[in-house]
């Protein structure tokens, strides 16, 4: 069987001026990154304004297994096979950190016939917005840490800054430093941490900004640190965020590449969903929607998380909610949820098909709640019998949600054939009637207990001392306004990870809030989140080089 | 008078196609970064292999004020004015580092009309060479980490971790730190500091590496740390040089732009003249060699560091030294070396010029000592008077030296065709006869020594106890065979920065030795050498900006 670089490495990739012509986009109106990938011209961007949009289709996931239930395969697949089935369609997509490409074995652009390509360059550099967020994020950190050898004139106190600086790698040695040792002149000590770069605030705010001016406001709006009387510092304070909104300028620009069956992907922007949203740029969906008649886009972790964030954070930043939600699902996580331990997620089990279900069925439940309609997509794997998908699709029956068997990893976009049928027959009986679950206006206690009890289905929320006092702080500070965005681990409805299947009659515990004012939401931490990864023992970069030719070997 | 921003704003950019063309370079030979970037692919580099390479011109200068010359500017007016005279040539220049930048306004690609463009690109992300110099940089941090987390089977002292952390800009704070803090999951305390990018070992190694082979076996020769019984641990010896290369595989490929007078550069690699050797790669300088009739390139700071180390490290890696070297002085330099305070610069001093000519006069007899033909520019200044002009010509005559009065910053091409036309006639004349100073089998006492006796100037050199103790260690290692990079004030002949003119009966001491056995030479440290800038009170960042339409405001 080949592997996912190995197939990559098979196709012959058309230039990437001749994919994009088929959405109406000239060489003008894009700036190369070799042959195969490409910006988006904010010329371009501007000029599509007042195009009508098109169809969206979100893709979301069960609790996942640790593997992942192949969300970005089940999207690319999904488009490959719109486009076959005669459907213009786009796909935008997050892209991936090199953190855990040099760490875990694992593509982040796909698997098997479904993947976008050139796999190699989307993994490593790409077109350089990973290390653009990186610069901008530890520049400012440059900056404030001179304010405070300058003078301090807005009275930081060094003990409070909440600024981290970023890697884009695996660096577990960084989570917590001390910097500024060795001599007055080399700054004034303090303690300090490093994220991997998909945690940066900035990360999230490149996902949501609109324009060039949208993105220099959110920058500006960045609390970076305390002063000695407690009020916030901002960018805007230091006035520096031109000078970060000029680091960003390209990397704001959306990318272009293709898949194995020349569909157009705009590959944009890959914040955490944990601690942020979770979903690819604002402004590569955006312009999908105005290019091509169906967009195919996905949101990080389950649908607990990533989509619960994709339609209360991201949707109203969108011309246009969603048309329908795919929710994917593999039989071997539905047996998981329904208590079969992992090393026998191999065997034919249909009653914990039957219990796992239940994971399945709230997340449907959950969807609906948004007004939009929902197609479940199984995710076909090689032990699954035959028995086990005639269970499931009964199941779905059951609560009269359409449902597919799609194989676009061994087979691409024939394999997604009939789930884009179901997904355009869906779409063209034009159900969906978008609502949001919570407003801006309602307090922070209750957009968190709304989440908790409607998506979730927790019993309701129990807020500690340091988010208690929050609470009230944030509500005078006037960031009570603004989105909620859960930080919870993504294995279960609870914030619990083996709190399997659909757990019942739980609470969930914010410990703290983490205000993200400048992305223009409020981070609810629940549990422990790793913002840094650590390498493992025996890291994937083990297993890389190059050839004569250049070409890469072992990613994957 | 227009910034330089604004007179490079003003022109319009030919597509970089149509600039590569003239020296052969068709479409299928590049790599696009937007119309007006590309890099050289690997293919042909290799196809150029056989080509006979055609005239070098080395730019350096005499000891610097702490403006600088203007060698960049200098190099790109020579060759435009070449170019000018009807001869086909290319330059081949370091690339900007993005601290600097952020820091204190000063152009990086060249100035008034004698400029590199695009420079908002160039001196911002460019083709993001710097960026994946870091990623490397710190990804085998990370990874020599996670070997002391995960068991540390090579016994690996974490006193005597010698490899440090890189970010591109100027953070005083990271220079000295302590990682892996707060718990047995967070790694293995201990004491870490950060570098700027361009002062990473990596750096030099790129501008070293004759090809992806060579850059693997030099990535693999790092030395990393140390064991607790004292033996040096290579990267070769953690198996990551693969995919190290891997991380740095289109950061090797030279990078195409253009001058104001659409001349074609190569633009590539930008390590210190201190710790480094100070000039673009030679892949760069190789690759212009080849397409070109001439190529003017330069070399960092002062001739004693840039020129030395050029001739000495750089040129045993080019298929050919200089044809001539062009040493840039300002009258005001001169002043200032024949004692003039830095206010007084600006005045006429006759008798301050023919004082501070010993410095220049000193410079010439040292790049005679290689072999090589010397012709000295004069950068002009508006402050500049006719007499000391006149008095400059007559004491360059009196020494055999032909010198030009040259005004590229202010007029471009036309204000380098004098200048040109010597550089081709004394070229023309073939009396350039390259000799090395000193022979690999030498040892590194008596490489220092030549190079403290014979080009400083000085009486001798001063081992300190550790560098003692080192020209030993190091021999027993067989490390004695590289050649040696001098880290020194760039301000003097001797290691003390006031120490103007040209000082005599001086003694150089040695405090430490550093190996850099990846870039294939020992650093012998004179004084303090800085390898992480610090931002001022009112860094360049502060007047930064982007305006609506995507182009930058405040660079320089």
């Amino acid at each position: 069987m080949k592997t996912d670089i190995e197939i990559a490495q098979s196709i012959e990739l058309k230039p990437i001026t001749e994919i994009v012509e088929q959405v109406g986009i000239g060489f003008d109106d894009i700036e190369l990154y070799g042959k195969y990938k490409a910006k988006l011209s904010f010329e371009k961007i501007n000029a599509l304004k007042d195009q009508e949009p098109g169809k969206l289709i979100l893709v979301t996931a069960i609790n996942p297994t640790p593997a992942g239930e192949g969300k970005s395969t089940m999207s690319i697949g999904l488009a490959d096979a719109l486009n076959k089935i005669g459907k213009k369609t786009m796909i935008a997509l997050r892209e991936p950190s090199l953190g855990p490409v040099m760490g875990i074995k694992g593509g982040a652009a796909g698997g098997g016939y479904a993947q976008v390509l050139p796999m190699e360059d989307i993994n490593l550099h790409f077109t350089g917005d990973m290390h653009a967020i990186t610069t901008a994020n530890n520049a400012l950190s440059a900056l404030l840490d001179n304010h405070l050898q300058q003078g301090n004139e807005f009275g930081i106190d060094q003990r409070r800054v909440i600024w981290k600086r970023v890697v884009d790698l695996n660096d577990r040695a960084l989570r917590q430093v001390i910097v500024g040792l060795g001599s007055p002149l080399n700054g004034v000590p303090r303690e300090d941490g490093f994220d991997i770069t998909v945690a940066s605030e900035i990360m999230a705010i490149l996902c949501l900004a609109t324009d060039l001016a949208d993105l220099k406001e959110r920058l500006a709006s960045i609390v970076v640190a305390y002063t000695h009387d407690r009020k916030p510092v901002y960018v805007r304070d230091l006035k520096v965020e031109g000078a970060l909104t000029l680091i960003l300028k390209d990397a704001l620009k959306p990318n272009l590449v293709q898949t194995i069956y020349g569909t157009p992907a705009l590959v944009h922007g890959g914040p955490f969903a944990n601690i942020a949203h979770g979903c690819n740029s604002v402004l590569a969906t955006t312009t999908a929607l105005r290019l091509a008649d169906y967009t195919v886009t996905e949101a990080g972790f389950g649908a607990d998380l990533g989509a619960e964030k994709f339609l209360n954070i991201k949707t109203p930043n969108l011309p246009k909610a969603p048309d329908a939600v795919v929710i994917v699902a593999t039989l071997r996580a539905l047996k998981m949820h329904g208590g079969v331990a992992k090393t026998d997620l191999s065997e034919e089990n249909l009653d914990a098909i039957r219990a796992g279900f239940a994971n399945l069925e709230r997340h449907v439940a959950n969807i609906r709640k948004f007004g939009v309609p929902v197609v479940v997509a199984i995710n076909e794997f090689v032990a699954d019998t035959a028995a086990e998908v005639a269970l499931l699709k009964e199941l779905c029956a059951g609560i009269d949600v359409p449902v597919e068997l799609a194989s676009v990893w061994a087979d691409g976009a024939a394999g997604g054939v009939a789930l884009a049928e179901t997904v355009v027959s869906v779409v063209e009986q034009g159900q969906a009637n978008y609502t949001r679950l919570y407003s801006d206006s309602d307090s922070l206690e209750e957009k968190v207990t709304k989440i908790v009890t409607e998506i979730y289905g927790g019993r309701g929320v129990v807020f500690g001392p340091k988010a208690k006092t929050q609470l009230k702080q944030f509500a005078d500070l006037g960031w009570d306004k603004m989105p909620v965005c859960m930080a919870k681990t993504q294995y279960s409805f609870s914030d619990n990870p083996v709190d399997l299947g659909a757990p019942e009659g739980f609470e969930i515990t914010v410990r703290e809030f983490v205000p993200k004012t400048g992305a223009g939401f409020i981070v609810a931490l629940t549990g422990d989140v790793m913002t840094m990864p650590g390498l493992p023992k025996e890291p994937a970069a083990l297993n890389m080089d190059v050839r004569e030719d250049g070409t890469a070997v072992g990613l994957f």
